[in-house]
């Protein structure tokens, strides 16, 4: 523990405090709130938990949690280990002293923060404190957080500012801080941003060389895609095993919100359990048809009315006010998108809570599905609709955009400004690209705009507005007293900071990879540069996510996690999808689109068709084969199981091996020949001659008298060889 | 064991033998075939196995072989399931006990003969005799077989004719007798007897009710080709478990041709293995895509040419001998496609031993994929002809069919009858239906022919052959001296019986279901009966197969197996191939392929691809959906490995559970205040006051203290709370 130094002593130490929770009695009566707060501070003595409580901000207070004794905490740990390799996570059982257990696996700091937390949350039953935050009896506590280890943080962020690439090391190191699930954020972000140097240099290449919509290009680019998702399939199990989670994602939680519909008892274990029938599941399953087809009709309309007016007043109408209406288009759907996104998301989650999942796995997966749907419209819908609807269609649908010269009649001075030029009106081929190129590189840089530097200046304000908030109430004289008012004098620095940690958001990994990773793969032809931008966006986005983890959010609990979870899924169907429009795109817009004419090429049905059908067909067959070549490779995590196995295995076996031993072999039941035995046999035979198998058996004795018979056999056959061969 | 009764005393005993080792010394000089047998038999007696010597027929020995003592034979089995439980095939290691392991779990007949003939086969250096028969030192060894059991066969064939339905107490009791490998062959063939019923029932009112080419017959088709890959997957396993062989597959057992070309020390084990590199391996692998594109072009133009043929005559030609030429083309097939075939299946065998697999099933894997590309092409592409080739582009093609008249020119009497009618040519759309008809009902019928009577009739007629040669051999006056001739009495007919038996073939696991199961995936929708014609040829094949192993074949050595083996991955693939030919023949035949105006309708290729695409994706789709809902079925099987998990896990969980219990819990660090710990603490804090962290947990002793400080902060805190809530 290191000494506080002269400089900021509050970011030096932690006053080895393991966890803190913010207790908030702002709407409570204060009778509930004290008897509350006793029940809270009882239910964490008996797992073995000290705790100190402090005043915190705004009506609420600091419960400071430490383990009592470390020797107990072992005895935790030891548990869970045993638990883990009960489950099939570890291989071999933990060693029996937990001294040596410990020594020979040390404690990581996520280990040890991810017990505690179990021991504080787990319920009594399974021996912990069973404080679940915001709900029930303890709907109080507003939450339960560790605190930063600014020492690291600092340093953390300084090395990954001034390195390009992320060693395993440095993901290791991740891993020990915050545990495996954010860990395996970080490598996928990692393993992302080098597969993307090659489409990226590829891609640079193929836009300086290879024109656009060059099937040369598409090809790569699917292939990369195919070997990306492979690949980190591979690499998901390796780390597994290098961090010991491989199989965790088995050991399932129950969801607290289940809602069983009958007991029955387990076939298995004999236990009672709780039952929800899997048929009414799969009914109420069955409501995402309608959700999904309600999702893309909205979100499509929405969309597809936004993309007419835009191309309405751009391209058709010509009357007063063009250079604000155009405007219009995107004016909607800034603001009527995220309402509508918010009321379908929120649809989702209540038919998920229907869905009435029984473990929190099933219900994040299907979550998860519903989630990929909506995106999916509102991040690609845009893009598909000038694709394969504007372009190859533009000529027979825009003529009917005139609809819209109503409501823009009010404006016209003329009734000439409101006629379409319907002979005159051409498809502009650029626009796809532009639309492209604003997706893959403003949106991108809009996006993270709005994650990193949104926050730090609301941040910045608020704090402004509160000191100037405390300065009125200062000058009112009024009575709330100030939370730090009773702090000691040499804790005041910390608890500040802790003040300050608790009011902060809580860390939720991201998932915007998903989408970059659509756009590559199933837009990418459009505008080859697409993964330079997304290299520079996935460096700087695993950069700005470090610095959020470290300053803008709450110290993230430490989660276990044996993959990335189901967005891999979505990554193979994009995938797919990409083999697709790819294909569809390279056809249409081959040379631009443009016929030697100057007028899009006719598209012919049979032939657009068949490059799907070829294109797709090829993407199997690729999927195959390197699945294939990718089950094929070895790599040190698998090693180290396979070691391991070994190990378990030769250990069972050599412990088994001294009874195997014990057994008589048949070597040992080799007929010994000598006169004693061939006597007794023919004393024994003489005793039952009856029985024909005594007899047949009792002719030779040993394999001698065998080999001697067997070559009188030979020696009369062999001499009529020539003729038995003959007569054959 | 039965004791021989009057009638037929040849059947009711085995003499105890286990296992018979034909010795053939036809080709081999005196003083080498002496030599060799003398080393044979020196080689059984080490492993425990008492050997008899009889002469046998044409210059061959029998040795008898016997298990000498069954004590030993149990150490042997407990051996074999300690390795199996090691292994991961057993959940539970065996009782340590050998005699109450046997009770537990009693030695079945096809486990015993397993063993005795991994005793006679294994290497040395693995605990076994090392003989292997028609290989290097052995190459005398013809065959080593165990003898048929006479009394159950008759029971068994007796109660399979009068059955309809096998029970699973059926297929228990193959794989008690025969081990699981044909277990498994006979209830896949069950299985699929029993899917059957389905699409029979189905196919017969479709036949009755819809019409030729009907959409909805395709649909179900497909769907239920689906269900049963899927569903058998799925029993598979049950049955894998239920016989306790869940894994034995991950069993490798190394080829006995594998040449190494380095080395290496193998990263876990530490052993040195002996390496194959893969990338040499991949370019030997390679030589298979040539290999494919050629039996294609080799087989393709011959049943094509033959096709062309006899279009050419049945529908063109009208000269002289027709009725005759009529079976040219058959004729051609007939004589020339089994040369074809020997020679491209001699050259894929070439072919799979250079690729120099590791392990067996990796060689086996292997060629199967290259018989079933050939498989394919002569199953399938007769019919895929006349349906994708003949009707579409018949009008096109067949006119071109004229340079066969070069051919039939000297027949011809006169020029006219060469004359292909060109304008007046019109597809025959019936011949599709009659081809199909002929595959699925001819065919079989041929096929069961060739099966069961011409070997039997081939059996009558060579013991015939060989009578009359004898009674021809006596007259002559023959030295060769019959090999009765040394019989003792009472053996005579026993030694005349295995004498016949060591004559049989070694029966194969047949694999007719797979070109069956195409016919129905790919096919049925042209002919909805198809079904119904294989089901009852199913039920035959189910007994004849039974049959044939009774009679026919020479007993089969167990060898256990956990899944029928890689043509389950054809299955799938015909299946997925069937999505795509059943959507072009509905599309091209619907309505019998003739438009209102009876003329074909014209084919128009968008709409052809787009039905082609629609179907496939449906297939995934519903594909997708039926895994994950088998997925959700349980089985007796999956319970009864669960629970046995489950065992073994809270076994292990209890034996770990003393050592858990010596480790202090959190609970039992509870921190007491007392006065005696609360002025140590205090004497202690004196002494280092200058650990802020210290100090800082000081400050409150137990959780009665937080709560009483927490209690007072809220008081203090909860009067304001009008203003602050305000003051926020």
């Amino acid at each position: 523990m290191a000494s506080p130094g002269p400089k900021s002593p509050a970011l030096q130490t932690n006053m080895d405090v393991d966890y803190v929770i913010s207790y908030r009695f702002a709407t409570t009566e204060k009778e509930t709130a004290i008897k509350r707060f006793e029940r809270l501070v009882y239910a964490l003595s008996p797992v073995g938990l000290a705790t100190e409580v402090r005043n915190g901000n705004k009506h609420s207070l600091l419960v400071f949690v430490k383990v009592a004794s470390e020797e107990h905490l072992f005895g935790e740990v030891y548990r869970s280990r045993v638990n883990d390799w009960i489950h099939g996570v570890r291989s071999a059982a933990p060693e029996k002293e937990t001294r040596r257990a410990l020594e020979a696996e040390p404690l990581h700091e996520a280990e040890r923060l991810r017990i505690i937390y179990q021991l504080i949350t787990n319920p009594v039953t399974e021996g912990g404190a069973g404080i679940t935050p915001k709900e029930g009896e303890w709907k109080n506590v507003e939450s339960v957080f560790a605190l930063h280890d600014h020492a690291y943080n600092k340093e953390w962020i300084k090395k990954w500012s001034t390195q390009y690439l992320l060693k395993p090391k440095d993901l290791d190191e991740i891993r020990d801080r915050l545990g495996e699930k954010i860990a395996f954020y970080f490598a996928f972000t990692q393993s992302y941003f080098t597969f993307l140097l090659f489409p990226a240099a590829f891609g640079f290449s193929a836009w300086l060389l290879l024109g656009h919509y060059s099937s040369v290009y598409a090809i790569v680019n699917c292939l990369w895609c195919v070997i990306f998702v492979e690949y980190w399939k591979h690499q998901e199990v390796d780390l597994a095993v290098r961090w010991g989670v491989r199989g965790v994602s088995s050991i399932q939680t129950k969801r607290r919100d289940f809602k069983h519909e009958k007991e029955t008892t387990d076939p298995v274990t004999g236990e009672t359990v709780q039952v929800f029938p899997a048929t009414k599941r799969l009914q109420r399953q069955l409501l995402q048809v309608p959700f999904a087809i309600g999702a893309v009709l909205i979100l499509g309309t929405l969309i597809a009315t936004c993309f007419g007016i835009e191309i309405f007043i751009s391209e058709i109408y010509n009357g007063p006010l063009k250079s604000v209406l155009v405007f219009l288009p995107t004016g909607i759907l800034t603001t009527v998108m995220p309402i509508l996104q918010g009321v379908l998301t929120n649809f989702a989650t209540q038919l998920t809570t229907l869905e009435n999942y029984e473990t929190d796995a099933a219900y994040e997966t299907a979550m998860t599905q519903k989630i990929f749907v909506l995106n999916f419209i509102t991040s690609y819908l845009p893009l598909a609709l000038t694709a394969f609807v504007y372009v190859p269609f533009g000529q027979i649908v825009v003529p009917y955009l005139d609809i819209f010269s109503l409501t823009v009649r009010p404006f016209a001075e003329n009734e000439k400004q409101l006629q379409a030029p319907r002979s005159g009106f051409t498809i502009n081929p650029g626009r796809l690209r532009k639309q492209m190129i604003y997706f893959a590189v403003t949106a991108q840089i809009v996006n993270l705009g709005m994650e990193v530097i949104v926050p730090y200046l609301k941040r910045q304000g608020f704090s402004k507005y509160k000191e100037l908030q405390s300065e009125r109430a200062a000058k009112r004289g009024g009575t709330a007293p100030s939370p730090s008012e009773s702090d000691a004098q040499e804790e005041a620095d910390f608890l500040a900071r802790v003040r300050s940690e608790a009011e902060l958001d809580v860390y939720d990994v991201q998932t915007d990879l998903r989408e970059m990773f659509g756009y590559l793969s199933l837009f990418s032809v459009i505008w080859p540069l697409t993964a330079v931008s997304f290299l520079l966006n996935d460096w700087l986005e695993l950069r700005a996510d470090a610095l959020k983890i470290c300053v803008e959010m709450q110290r993230p609990t430490p989660r276990r996690a044996d993959t990335i979870g189901p967005w891999l899924d979505a990554l193979a169907f994009l995938t797919w999808c990409g083999s697709i429009t790819t294909a569809v795109l390279v056809y249409l817009f081959r040379n631009d689109g443009i016929g030697p004419d100057g007028t899009p090429y006719s598209i012919r049905g049979w032939a657009l068709l068949l490059s799907i059908f070829a294109s797709e067909h090829t993407y199997l067959l690729v999927r195959w084969a390197v699945r294939i070549a990718v089950s094929k490779m070895d790599s040190p995590g698998r090693q180290k199981e396979r070691r391991e196995r070994y190990v378990v295995r030769k250990r069972y076996f050599e412990e088994s091996l001294t009874l195997v031993g014990q057994m008589p072999t048949m070597a040992q039941a080799a007929p010994q020949v000598d006169r004693g035995s061939l006597e007794e046999e023919a004393r024994r035979e003489s005793l039952r001659t009856f029985r024909p198998e005594e007899k047949f058996w009792g002719r030779q004795r040993g394999w001698q008298e065998t080999a001697l018979i067997g070559a009188g056999f030979i020696e009369r056959a062999v001499p009529d060889e020539a003729e038995g061969e003959k007569v054959q």
